[in-house]
Parts: structure tokens; sequence; C-alpha cells
């Protein structure tokens, strides 16, 4: 064990100290060892260049182990092995600091890029992993019986296994360039993400030289499907679906939304794509409930159920606004980050319907060639009341959309039935 | 608009006050006007009682709504017919301030039963919510056709669909029972907190009058099955399965874990047990990768598939610990309040292997009849190297636990296969 001084005093805040020994840091430089790595650990706190710590959320758990003694403070990880499966990048987008703000594009190779950091000491950890899987939905048998897809023994066995690579992200802001990105200036943001949260990191305020924060919150997971270097040629056919996650549709199939359905055809097009000799993408974020949280979500729920006239696509979105306040907190702006990561610079068929996804993307710059709808035969019959409320609102739809008395004739079950 | 002071002062923590008109709180008193209500909101922050705010990690999105000006910072939550689908308790577990620590067991009526307050203008919001809905599942449509279930026109019909009830419940942890259950003292808790999140929420330290903490993580869904009346009443068959978040296979059935099968397996088995006139009960919490987050998860799938000597049982554990420190984080300590807050004192059958769950349950007083491992058929392929390891370590098994020269034979897919 190395010896340790007693440490009884706590800083509640730190400030900028002009002996810093943080690390260097700047956001988008080409060369790596000029940009400088994320250091986000807590077992030498003088090298960290940023606000929070790894692990989104987990990092309250993480707290918990050590506070609890099951992990020691100064455990560093043994990265042996872990390194990416599939080299991704790095591409023109990753040198641009306004073109990824939320997540680090040098995250999957940071323990070998800044290995000269790592052999000074620097405690250094990937914020993406990149491995390979493979996955069995049962939506996928499906389309093989119904001759929609055909095994081909490579990207698509008969019993309906596909081989993934798969990255998981953790997410990593820089403030400046999400500040931007809203319109706001830098010290306004970080003023609002601390006085919102109820005073989570008083770093936000008292560390104006830090500029990267890793919020407590979820990432997201990519998959890919088919070569992972045509992703970024614009001539070679690419299938992407960028999903938000929705736990009672994607794992337990509620049929009051089409979220599980709409990704099992994303992932459909996407090995049909594969098989043509292009690659899909499957962008899984954690924004549950529009990012409002389950709670917020199931309480609109039971507001649109019992309302008087029932559930209705009239007044579908604006439930949510009465007990959230807004309709939607997923703020679709930072989402093409991923999508710039991975090179993508052309979507040949973009499998979402959503109006705030698609501006986002085709305004950061990447074309999207053609939208695709979700089939009618997979809308749970519930979910019609969302489907012609987002049509409505101005969801993609190459059908009709309903008009106001429309929209109060589309109904949905009661809460009881 | 109501009329706004400007005020330019940011506090960076906050002190108790001999003024404070903080909202008086006394966890675990039976009487709930006695207890208190939780108060989160950021809209009055005199009447707070709490570190933190409502939405566990959402509360990030919720922060970045209002620096973005797309959410007034004054926003109170309208919430007209938002009450819970059903009523669940209050029960005497309820009553015990060390029996029900980690969410407000009066989260679920909050608004109604401290209306009084709500008179007063203290903003209140429910931090549990309860709905109704339909599911449906591939796997129980499988299990109808291969007989296993017996559609019956109102628990399952014949399509599959699925009638539940189901609550989101959000974090709401009371440090001094958390503390116990880790055998630390209170102060150790909160600092450890504080320090080993990077220094989040300096009132861990400052506001040692304030014991509830409202931590940024997932928090949990917990899905009903059958008679709702049942579920405390020991004399009735209860199944029930405690899940633990796994996005790759609950979502895309990756096929490295057990994970989607056993729920669905879970899922199968409440079916079963209700349509018999007893209830099932499954708790499904955001613990993605033990707790380590996805970015560890799959860092470690990397390391155990290049090991030399490939993915084998016999190093499972072994190379999570080396990345990570520990084996799991997920502190079944915690799990049981789930099962408490429902009045829950006997499981007839309890679809889980988990030695720690199973341990966890049964020393927190509530008795399990009969333990349900998952059915062999049910058990990928590549996922033996997960289920030998688990059973070689503690994991409950009706069938044979393999030695030691055995566990290195099982093995598992290598990471380009």
């Amino acid at each position: 064990m190395p010896e340790k001084k007693p440490v009884n005093h706590i800083r509640l805040t730190s400030h900028p100290d002009s002996d810093s020994q943080a690390t260097r840091l700047v956001w988008g430089e080409a060369e790596p060892l000029r940009r400088g790595p994320v250091v986000a650990t807590l077992t030498e706190t003088a090298h960290r260049n940023v606000i929070g710590t790894h692990a989104g959320s987990y990092a309250i758990y993480r707290a918990l182990a050590v506070a609890a003694g099951s992990l020691p403070q100064d455990h560093r990880a043994d990265l042996t092995n872990t390194s990416p499966a599939e080299q991704i990048g790095p591409f023109p987008s990753w040198k641009d600091p306004e073109r990824i703000v939320s997540m680090d594009p040098w995250g999957a190779v940071a323990p070998q890029v800044f290995r000269a950091y790592v052999d000074q000491g620097v405690d250094i950890r990937p914020t993406i992993a990149i491995t390979r899987a493979h996955m069995n939905m049962p939506e996928l048998r499906d389309a093989i019986t119904a001759g929609r897809l055909i095994p081909d023994g490579h990207h698509l066995t008969a019993n309906g296994d596909v081989k993934v690579t798969k990255a998981a992200v953790e997410p990593v802001w820089h403030l400046p360039g999400i500040a931007k990105r809203f319109g706001l200036t830098e010290s306004a943001l970080r003023r609002g993400l601390f006085e919102h949260t109820g005073g989570m990191f008083p770093e936000l305020i008292t560390r104006p030289d830090l500029h990267v924060f890793l919020p407590p919150i979820g990432g997201l997971t990519i998959y890919f499907f088919g070569k992972m270097e045509t992703i970024s040629d614009p001539n070679v056919p690419l299938a992407v679906r960028v999903h938000d996650e929705c736990n009672g549709s994607d794992v337990f199939g509620s049929d009051i939304c089409t979220c599980r359905p709409y990704l099992a055809h994303g992932v459909e097009e996407c090995v049909r794509t594969a098989q043509a000799g292009g690659a899909g993408v499957i962008v899984y974020s954690r924004k549950e409930g529009r990012a409002l949280g389950e709670v917020t979500k199931f309480l609109v729920y039971n507001a649109r159920k019992r309302q008087e006239g029932g559930d209705s696509a009239a007044t579908y979105f604006h439930r949510t606004e009465c007990v959230a306040g807004v309709q939607d907190m997923r703020f679709q702006e930072l989402m093409p980050d991923a999508l710039h990561w991975m090179g993508i610079t052309r979507i040949h068929r973009f499998v979402s319907m959503s109006d705030m996804k698609y501006n986002a993307i085709t305004r950061s710059g990447i074309e999207i060639v053609e939208r695709v709808p979700i089939p009618d035969g997979l809308v749970p019959a519930d979910a019609q009341v969302e489907m012609e409320a987002k049509k409505a609102a101005g969801y993609y739809t190459p059908g009709k959309v309903a008009n106001t008395q429309e929209l109060q004739q589309v109904k949905g079950r009661d809460l009881d039935a």
C-alpha cells in the first residue's frame, strides 16, 4: 500500500491556481498531443482538467463503493486488451471545435494516443469503448419468416443472429460549444447548469478555466452493421436510425407508442443495407421520456387517459406541457455529434419521421437523401394517438395529415381499459 | 409575469440557517403530516428540505432547458389527473425509518397526502408515478405457441397482450439509513459521496441538517401482474423478478448474457402466477453493467475475449475486477426497499439465481419460498461462460457446479468470430 497523508480538510470548491498542474486540453486541436487528453481521474486530482468525473451518473455508485470500502480510492483501471475492436476516425470533423461538443472524439483511443501522458503517471481512461457482439431480436426472426429479410449466413444467420460492432459513449461536454449551440454565453450556461440542478458542481462557477464538463447523465450506444469503412463514404448506401430510450416500449413492448417497433424496423433496414454492400447505424440515446424521465412520462400518461373526452391526438402535446412545462427536453441539437464522430456526411435512408431530428442533422451539414416512415402495420392501435399528433405537428409522412377535427377523432384507450 | 428581483449573487453552497423555512421532514414517521413532504423544488428554494432535485439524472436536461430559455424557471407542474392509477400502501414498513431508505414511500401520493402544504404554496412533486399499460413481448407469443402460456382473454390475450400496472420510481436517499446499510457513519458516507464524485453537491458537507438526497442516477420501474391487493398477502402466490438493466441484451438481444431471456421468463412466470389467482412483480433497476456503466462493460468484453486462452468461465469475474476494481457496484443492499414499499413479506417464486439478490432480500426480512433458475434452453451459447462462472461463485442452481478445471473448459466466442 502506498503511504497516504491523512487529509481532513475538505475543499468545497476549487479555484484556478497559478501553480496548477492541470493537464493541457485545447478542444478541437487537430493533433492529439496538442489537443491533450481528458483527465477526469480522482486518484491524482492535480492532473484533472475537467469538472465532474467518469461513467456519467454511475459515478455516484463508484463514490458509494469507495465510501463503503469495497473499492480502493486509488484504484487505476488495468486496460490490458481493452482497446477498440474497430478503428473509427480520425475524421476532419474531429478538428472542428464546434462540430463535436458533447463527446470526446479521441475518447476511444485515449489510452493509446495519450500514451506519453500515461507513462508520466497520468490516469487516463477511455470515455468510449468499442466491442463486437452477436445480437438476436425476435422481430428479425419474424422478418425472416415474412420474407422481408433473407439470411446470408454472414450479416444475418438463419436463426436471426446479426453480427455488429458497438460503441458505448460517455457524455463529455465542451461548455463553450454547448453554449454556442443554444445561443447562450458560456457563463449563462454554466450558471444555469449550477443553479437549476440545485447547486451541483460549484466548479461550474469557480473554475472558468476548466471548459469541459462530464455530466452525470446517461450516454449513448452506437450499433454498426456491415462495413465500418464505408460509413463515412457518401457514395456507399448508409441507413441510420437515431433512437431515444423508451424503456416501456423498447424492453417491455408497451403499446402506447411506436418506439420498439420503429427501432426493430431500423435494425431491419440496417441489416438490409449491409447485405446490399452498404452499412447501417443505430444510435441509442439514454433520454427516457423525451429526457423528462419516466416519472413525468407516467404522470402524463395518466393525465392523457383521464382527461375529459379521453386520450386524443388533438391534445397529445398539451398534456406533456401541463406537467413538464415543455413538450420535449431531448435537445436534438447535440445529437448529430455522434454522426460527425463517425465521419458521416450523407445518410441515404434515415429511419425516423421526427422533424426535430431531421432538422438537427441537416442543419449540422449532413445530407439526408430519403426518410423512411414506420410501416403502418407496425403501429400498435393505442399508438395512433401519438402517430397522428406527431404527423400533424410536422413529423415526416408521405401520407395524409389529419386536420384539427380529425385529430379529435383519433382516440386512445381509457386508463382502466 | 410575477415581478422578480434581479439576483446576481451566486451562493456556491448553502448553510444551516436559524431562520430556515425548510419544510419539516422526519423520515419514518407513521403519520404523513408528521413525516412531512419531500420538497425538492427549485422555484421556492426556502422550502427545500433535501439536497439535489427531481428526475434523477434528467435534472441536468431540465437545467439545460431553463438555461436555454425553453422552460420558465418558475414553472410548476399542473398535476391534474396524474394521481396513481392504483393505490399502494401504506404498509407497516413505511413507518420504519430503516426499512425503506432509497425511495420515498409517500412519493406516489405526495401531492394528495400533503395537500395542506400545496395549499400554502409549497411546490410538491411526486417522486413515484403509477399508471396502467398493455405490453406485448414477442417471447410471450412464443410461449403461447409452445403451449407454455394459455391465453385467458383477461391477463393474457391470444395475440400476447398483457395488462399491467406499472410504477416509475425516482431515487430518494435517506442518508442516515443508507449509511447504516453499509456500516458507515453518516458523515463518512456524505464525505465519500462528495469527494469521490469530483465535488458534486457541497451541501452534502455544509448542510448536515438536511438528511435526504436526491441523487442524479436512474431510478426503477415496477411492473405488476394480476391482483394488486394480494401482493402483500403472504398466503397468495407471488412471483418476483428483480432485474438490473442490461441494454445490450434487454433491447438488442446480445447473446453474451442471459438478461433478456431471463427477464422474459420472469414475465412468463408472473403471467402464469396471475392466471392462477396470484400476482407477479418485475422490478427493473437502471444499473447498467452492474452499475459500472456501459463503457466499462464493453472494455471488459474486449479484455475477456482477447485474453490469453480466450474467454473463459474460470476468469470471468477477474477481468471485470482488473478494469473496474470491483466485480460489481449494484449494491443489492438497497434493492429490497422497493419490495418493502409494496408490503411484500413472502415471495413464492423468486425468478433469479443471484445469491447477492437472494441474500439481500432474505436478510431484510422477506421470505423466499422457491428460487426459479433460467431454463437451460434459454441460455444463449456465448452466455455459458457467465452462467457457469456465476454458478461456481455461489449463484443458485439445482444442477451441477463446475470445478476449477471444468470452468477452464467453458469457453466463449473470440472477439472477431
